[in-house]
């Protein structure tokens, strides 16, 4: 049941009509506008108060931006001597209007600001523009943290997973879309709509990408992938202008070659782990040939680390000998299952990022090719290594598990049995 | 730019295919169920667990839902000592890690249960229903206010007006929403979509919803008007079978005469104030020629309050002389007047519902109708009599905020005159 | 690839806005109008000139509608003798040119008005209705044949199947489509939008039309049809509306049992027979448990054919009883069998109607049912027998060959023997 | 009232599922499948007989289109000698029997041909591509113009204005229509999508479109246009990148500046007429400020022209000057103003195809400008100048006729008092 719902239209117009002299000439303050809000002239007038006071953030400088944060950590804070009495008092008698009480008194007051600003159309995407500033201004102001987290809060409860749709972006997508998604690639740059056009047009490519109802025109985060057959060993030949399309419903395998989040106001609220899994089932409905779902992913920290190896007693001559080029294609395949398979952050974490995501989503490290990514930022990351991270539906959550309470890393033996491997750092010297 | 977005589709058999054998053989109880979401289980199977505990409520019997959400009461609450620690270690020293530690404790972890359950499509709704169930057992069951605190929490984020979106319904709209109209018409009945036809099909006749994309086949609440020339005085005339249609640029009045809240799960989330505004500016845009913006209203309590004035020395006789019909209209229609303006419940608003609603959203009593109602229910409720709010858009701010700050209520000459007028309980008995 | 296309929108505005002026002022007389429309004034003016002329016919009585197609007619013919004249020249010499001639002249310019008509939004549906008019005033002035012949020739250049759009008709379809549907109903009456729910909302049932998209809200032909295990052998049965409806995806038959035409204006345009093709090959892919296509249909010329044959000597006696309901239902069913499979008009087609129909399309005569249709309408029409087609595409195009070219009729051993068996009139009696 | 209509579906996999083999296998020539389509066999088998027909020309070489047209011209022609009986029967007796008969034998058979081709979907497309091949043979072979003037008699029944629908094309606008835009794009040309982007992005351009249903990814004809203050006299300036964009509502004037046709299929069908007009009033609607409706067009053959004065007595001198490049601006445009005003054709019609264009559909010549299209193209055509033709509807119906008719140009004194202007060819040398 389609239904012919406008995302975007009138609101703005009506409250111009009624209110626009008032939103453009009031004079007040940011903070007396926020005041006003959460007073009772919001109840009434919140959505034309809101509307004023994003348009006053929008066209404000720095400085202002950053007072208004200051002033929203500040004054609408909560106010932890009455959180402790009214816990004790509920911790004595836990009334419901106790709890109530308790409730009211420990959310800070910025969250139902920012609430009552998210009235007007087009006010989330503001909300998550101006967490763009915040983060930024948390660097020098580290107090500010306090009101990020309301925000992320606040965003996490709004972008519910429960709310997003999926769409599939295709060459049939409103330009106006493609343009973002042109702007939002992190992984492999796409450098204009006529770039974009071989990432989407040819029978055998595939993006899919998260909305937000609110945010109709903003990609939240999108997948890229390549039918193929076979699994795919190097990002050159899977985006090779000339290569030929294959027909669809004739692939074996789906591999996703680059997946980027969109919305740097978003950071900290993740998507991915979803996203992936949901394409892997709506490609198994679409294409039921498909039998393999697995990612083409850079190994992004892997030359920094073999940096960190170069005073180990064991492993360091093999590092250096690797960042300067002295090893062979094998023994740089060895060092990146062992990187994958062993190096971990302080927590536990695996060091690599996208490790991490993969993972932490689990997935299983499925295999590793050297020579995979002849690009400038592929030879000094990771020496041109690049790994496949399997997505098997029934073994994810086991996986997961697996991963989260005993850090184990999901492999095959083809990658353990690489980890293993001598590291014979002489081997290409000697072969040349 | 319209969209192929699709809110109800392959998710949940997606799921269903991997996860389906797990999802009805799972053998663990709803509480164990809860505590695995909120693990580390739910992070990465969060989705099919939500749908698992989904459906095993949508299955359970009375005592099984009362079970859950007396687990939800208690076992997920706050911890108010904790509470009380955290917030005197953030007073003397507001860091945002200590910030972040004692939002954390003192948010019950039912809310996080319920974002949780918030993932597979239709779980928005599960949840709306579930608050009907809560509802209903917090009459028995008081404590259990404390976790509807936390619904009505959750559901005001979700449900913020920025979500939301204006649907106009008509008689091209999908007959399966058509059929909630007709369930969810609160004021006056509707019988069948025929019935319901002669409210959407005439040309002066509107009807417009609010609806939340994740529930998108239920609307949350609508309202229908009639356009007309001159403010109406009766229901009867207005929904007159062979009243002739006007020609909708003719009209000078919008007069609403119906607004229904759809979802008894949305209990004390109000939207009504702003669906009448923007219906208002809606049409002021279509129709130009719209001069007035009217209700005609039921008085829902004026009856019980002439009984309640029985015993009243002054006008206990009036009262009870209206009551058995001895009186003129016209003194009918000053009870209603003096009943408007001045009866008021403990906590000084208007002793009246729909008064509370229309005067809360910074309408004005415009006029009042006796023998405007003639149905069986407008005769008991309110001896028949009908009145008229009226929405001047440029003006509902400032009569909200007299009437929230100062008890103002804002009524027209006419109706004053009235509130004032003799009441002469013998001068129906006289004239005849 | 969704679109914005608005198909009935601004245009009659924008000439009304311009032109609406002379629209109702233009003095000139029908025929005036025709022919301004087919001069130089045409060629700009003609949007406007055509809806012109379409609200004179709107607006016109009988006599002005019956003048408008005699003027038609006769003024607007083929020159008999010119067209003779040009076709010697062409037979000498076949150039191009004199080609464009005799092609000129021996179209009617009837047929040209008739395309400059159809030129405002809309027009395709008044002409469309003009043609009602038009096929009633033949019946007293066959004559008008002539010009009903063109407008055929256009409606089936106009309405070509490449043209056409399949939409399946559901209780998510706008209210306005499904009012037509209850109106155009031909076979099993519907009273209404509550009984139609019936035939719509249970999972096991389905709705198909044809639309052209310049009349978006007129369906040209709709099947309704039912999801059932096993071969249906009672309408009675089938309506039940109490009867559980079954899951689509463990249907194993898809009963057609009701096939309308919508419009009479195309009444000698057949859309029947490739709507039920495509549905057949529309629900194959979406239902691959279906392994069979047959109708439940009506036999309404049983009755008539009977009466035909009671001074048969063979026949006769059995007829006679068979119409006062002496006869076993066996024999009812014999005779039915006996009829479907011989008797033909004078043109060597069955004298059944439905039975045409079918068989022309290929389909098979699977069975014959006894009381299968007890409605006053079927025991007066077919002594309450039913008949079931089946349509196998793999066999389709070789049935219908067989019946065109030699007259054989595609049917059942089953229905062979029936046809074969013995008629005993008065077995029902004796039984008695 | 939006719809689910799906224009390019199931039907292709319907067909090829129950037909495909046939299809690929049927080894009868395309001669013997048109036999195929136009006999019985079409009836039932039509839509599979026709896939295939236009598979196998989508597939065939040159010489075998040739053949087919070949066939069609010969074969499927009319019998000129049986339209003569059948004339002159007619002309004795004008039954509708011998009418019908006179119909039948004077409609070549190649169109009821095309009509049974044009079943599956995309054939319209398909013939319409069909007809760009027969435009290209029958410069050689002259006798196809009579199979071509079929594919013109049915492509404008079937591309009546009645069945085409405007799109506003925006950069919201799939990118596969949008690559459309540029390929078609005749005037000035566009190199890519981000070069399109310029022409669409800009709140002040505006792009409309004609589509047919049955084509729906194909444009038939778009207009592009500016919305200024002010009428343009150059298209540098109107097309130039750093221009600011104006805000659409404070706009006086919309300028055309490119109309292209795209279907080189659907030559000598016109539809620029319409689309202007309509185009014109929906803006008028969108933006009321809008006064003034006028297009910047080149004057393609005024180079043309001046060469062919050159031994004009009393023209050639100044001929020869201008085409040298030796006269001054204003004896450019003088000359411009007297081709625009007086040059024609053999047929009485301007010699300017442009020219032609507009004033065909009651445009008026509102003012010449020399240095306005500095292009290579625009130099060598028009020595730079360019025209603005104005549309006014109140008055296009009248110059139209007294065009049509009395072969009058419609212009402004301006334009009228520069043709008259006198021819100084030396002003130039003499200024410089």
């Amino acid at each position: 049941m389609r239904r012919n719902w406008v995302f975007s239209d009138l609101l703005p117009r009506i409250f111009e009509r009624s209110g626009n002299v008032a939103r453009h000439t009031d004079r007040r303050s940011m903070e007396e506008l926020c005041q006003a809000l959460l007073s009772e002239e919001g109840e009434v007038s919140g959505y034309a108060l809101a509307a004023t006071l994003l348009d006053r953030y929008r066209t404000a400088d720095e400085q202002t931006r950053l007072g208004f944060f200051k002033y929203m950590n500040t004054h609408l804070d909560v106010d932890a001597d009455r959180v402790a009495d009214l816990a004790k008092i509920y911790a004595d008698d836990p009334s419901p209007e106790a709890f109530r009480l308790l409730c009211e008194v420990s959310e800070p007051g910025r969250q139902e600001l920012l609430r009552r600003l998210n009235q007007p159309v087009g006010a989330t995407r503001d909300l998550v523009e101006m967490r763009v500033d915040l983060l930024r201004f948390v660097k020098d102001h580290p107090e500010l943290a306090r009101t990020d987290f309301d925000f992320v809060h606040l965003l996490k409860s709004w972008f519910n997973r429960g709310f997003l749709v999926l769409e599939q972006i295709t060459w049939a997508t409103p330009a106006r879309i493609l343009d973002k998604i042109v702007a939002y690639e992190a992984v492999h740059q796409i450098s204009d709509l006529e770039d974009l056009r071989r990432r989407l047009a040819p029978s055998d490519r595939r993006c899919f990408a998260f909305f937000h109802p609110s945010m109709p025109e903003e990609p939240l985060i999108f997948v890229e992938l390549a039918l193929m057959n076979g699994i795919p060993d190097s990002i050159e030949d899977l985006l090779a202008d000339d290569r030929p399309a294959i027909a669809p419903e004739t692939a074996d395998t789906a591999a996703f070659y680059s997946i980027s989040n969109c919305q740097k106001g978003l950071a900290g609220i993740s998507f991915g782990n979803l996203l992936i899994k949901q394409v892997v089932a709506e490609l198994s409905m679409q294409l039921p040939g498909l039998q393999t779902f697995v990612t083409l992913s850079p190994i992004p920290r892997l030359s920094d680390w073999l940096h960190q190896q170069e005073q180990d007693p064991e492993l360091g001559p093999v590092a250096r000998d690797a960042l300067d080029g002295r090893v062979s294609d094998d023994t740089v395949g060895r060092l990146a299952a062992r990187y994958l398979l062993s190096a971990k952050r302080s927590d536990g974490l695996p060091f690599d990022p996208v490790a991490r995501f993969h993972l932490g989503n689990g997935a299983e490290i499925h295999d590793i090719h050297s020579h995979a990514d002849l690009s400038e930022k592929g030879k000094q990351q990771s020496l041109s290594t690049m790994v496949n991270y399997k997505y098997d539906l029934a073994a994810t959550e086991q996986n997961h598990e697996d991963f989260v309470l005993n850090g184990k890393i999901a492999a095959t033996k083809t990658v353990k049995a690489m980890a293993l491997g001598s590291l014979d750092s002489t081997q290409k010297g000697k072969v040349a």
